[in-house]
């Protein structure tokens, strides 16, 4: 399963592609539903928040009608930056699962370790790790050259 | 002029109370120019990620057609929260100024020391204090009786 919607989210995570912003995408679950999928738009949009984990909170958020999450599980094809870690502690999002680690920006850089597991929030990463990172590093290079 | 702003957005924060949410407000400034106000309204809206400062972050990148708020500061009444700091840094805005602390999930809780300070972000504290206190302190006692 987590293969599945961790596919879904490279779907989408190209869709950023398209836009010329850098290739993430989320994909928000509750009980084996997908409840919303969202990608990264931030240069497009020109909205610093508009981040794919950002958008895909506000959109589950609309759907279920309420800010709390609490039965969901967060794919997200690249580590969550602290903002959206951050978000998604203030939706009660209890799982997170991403595929790649993001060494400069991601928040488990930030956080203090201590505190982070107060927070319960379960962390999984790795699902179709490769393939992600193969995305960015192909948006990167195709940006240099 | 930064009790000017810090006043600019206590009067946000009130509106938060009209909706009976939890009292915050933020205001954006550029060169002495307010370029961006908002409120609180999470659980008006019951959108996870409807804080005053995203809400302002949004505004002001509307505003100045950008997501980069490089020479802004941002005034809010409450300690920002790590997923509103994680805003702050996405947006680059340089300096925070909050009035009163948020002891239990203030930003300066999560964040790694070393890592805060290879930031550089300027934070300040401390003005209108009380006002933002006894602003919270009452709609936290309303809310009980």
């Amino acid at each position: 399963m987590e293969y599945k919607y961790m596919k879904l989210a490279l779907e989408e995570a190209k869709k950023s592609i398209l836009i010329d912003d850098v290739p993430v995408g989320a994909v928000i679950v509750k009980d084996n539903k997908v409840i919303a999928k969202a990608y990264n738009k931030k240069e497009c949009s020109k909205i610093a928040t508009d981040h794919a984990e950002i958008l895909a909170i506000k959109k589950a958020c609309k759907k279920m009608n309420t800010w709390r999450l609490e039965e969901c599980t967060i794919y997200v094809t690249l580590e969550p930056c602290l903002m959206c870690y951050g978000a998604i502690l203030q939706a009660r999002i209890p799982k997170i699962v991403y595929s790649t680690p993001s060494p400069k920006y991601g928040f488990t850089n930030y956080i203090n370790k201590t505190l982070k597991n107060t927070n319960k929030i379960v962390v999984a990463r790795g699902i179709y790790e490769e393939k992600s990172q193969k995305m960015l590093k192909e948006f990167f290079g195709d940006k240099r050259n």
